[in-house]
């Protein structure tokens, strides 16, 4: 598993990467309810894993991830990848001043196309930031099964002034 | 709450809104993870309600709903009124040919526009299918909070063959 | 032909509604080349007119419109709808403070879900503003037929600061 | 200016690409009024260039190219891209078939995102499929500047059978 392609590959410093892991995993509740796992993070990306278990089923036919598990995860890798870059913009600014980005962060719209069935032991998002402004982000998303096929893809854009 | 607008309002005959109930409620096991409930059904429309939990808590700092419920709810509510029109289609047909149509469903892509915080005690979610053609099924979707005001819209296309 | 529905129709003063034509019909040239006219427009709303023509063919087997048409018309209404809102927002101000909201309007994003071939002896466009933040306009749009059927949908996100 | 990332660089057979050009440049007219160019392709990508014109200007104050000129270059290198996996397919049948693709081909939907202000002495568009499926193709897009800059992205959904 890699990086998503056409990204920075600088590495973050520890403690912001700490503050990532948190956010993701602890403060964001919804996420354990999922048991989202933090994989990895740049200046303007973020992956994230997923385990598959059997209530999240949507097709019980073909045993098939629910397509709105996908979603969410595309929106949070794609909204963390945001932090990521807010984050990473002034990097000598104090964690707190760059911590106070996920609270104003705010999603505008999601598009999620689904290419093939999503069946797997496990799963992983990756997010980046295609464009940073000053009052818009533009992101992209992909959605992987354990082998590394490429099962949904996504674009969102989010205000983060 | 009321049907979504620009629908018809013919009814559903008994035992096909008592198998749409148990599909939604029980087999998809997903939606039992949200703790969803179907509200009401019709000929291309489908509601359906989510108390709010703790633990769907998307942004800690306001006690927002997390934006991947709603496209979760959004995908599966559009899906459920394409089941709709494909079973009323061919209404003297027997339930069990009518039933098919679960398996063959696949969501072709999803677009959510996200309006206003989600913050209510509990959400609804109508879908309605626009267009049902031979191969794809058209579909837009609203979420409301518990007091009827719009949070967010959506748009989704179906493969239906 | 009538204004898009969930409309308010109170009237646009009549200094605005000549400059909503000028700006529509005339400064915006690229609207020149396919030969777009305005046809009505309220507070929060905006409806244009497309008359068919052979050089706006795409599919030459069928002679239906060409798709980028549709898009581009749907960009147009619903950019022309959020303009409307925003200049209504203010009725008491000058017009030349009111104009200056198209300089600083940028589409964020665009949708369009085709529906039916595009085959008609001409179309009409209709967009509206779903929600007008400070940020962010929310707009939807339809796309019909001399007769009123519906060939497209659309959604598109603004940046109206 | 080079091909799309991920894609495939195996040549198309000149017969084929004969049949794409005249297709793309004379028998799309609607691209005639755009003078579009086709610049490249292959099996499951196309590249086309549209060179700026006075009348294809939006925003007059900043001499920005119509967002709707962006959406429609974005829809037809997709769908000319489906046309180049389609005809790819089965390289060894004859053209005559290979170009009834076109024919059945229809867009199911569009997102664009509009990244920067579309202003360059030319620009250029690039499709590719992502997914080829029995019914359904998944393609992605970028709309570039003289320069190279990446000005706007797009994903659409055709149906194929």
């Amino acid at each position: 598993m890699s990086p998503p392609s056409h990204t920075t590959t600088a590495a973050l410093d520890a403690e912001f990467e700490r503050y990532l892991r948190s956010l993701f995993e602890e403060q964001i509740v919804f996420n354990r309810l999922l048991s989202l796992k933090m994989l990895e993070a740049g200046p303007d990306w973020f992956r994230a894993g997923l385990p598959m278990r059997p209530d999240l089923i949507g097709n019980f036919v073909h045993d098939r991830l629910h397509g709105g598990v996908i979603s969410a995860l595309l929106d949070v890798v794609a909204g963390m990848a945001c932090i990521c870059a807010l984050g990473s913009r002034h990097p000598d600014k104090p964690l707190e001043q760059r911590m106070k980005h996920f609270d104003r962060l705010g999603t505008i719209d999601l598009r999620v196309d689904y290419l093939r069935p999503a069946v797997s032991e496990h799963f992983e998002a990756k997010g980046r930031v295609v464009r940073l402004g000053s009052r818009v982000a533009n992101t992209q998303m992909e959605f992987l099964s354990a082998s590394g096929q490429l099962l949904a893809t996504g674009a969102a854009a989010y205000i983060v002034s």
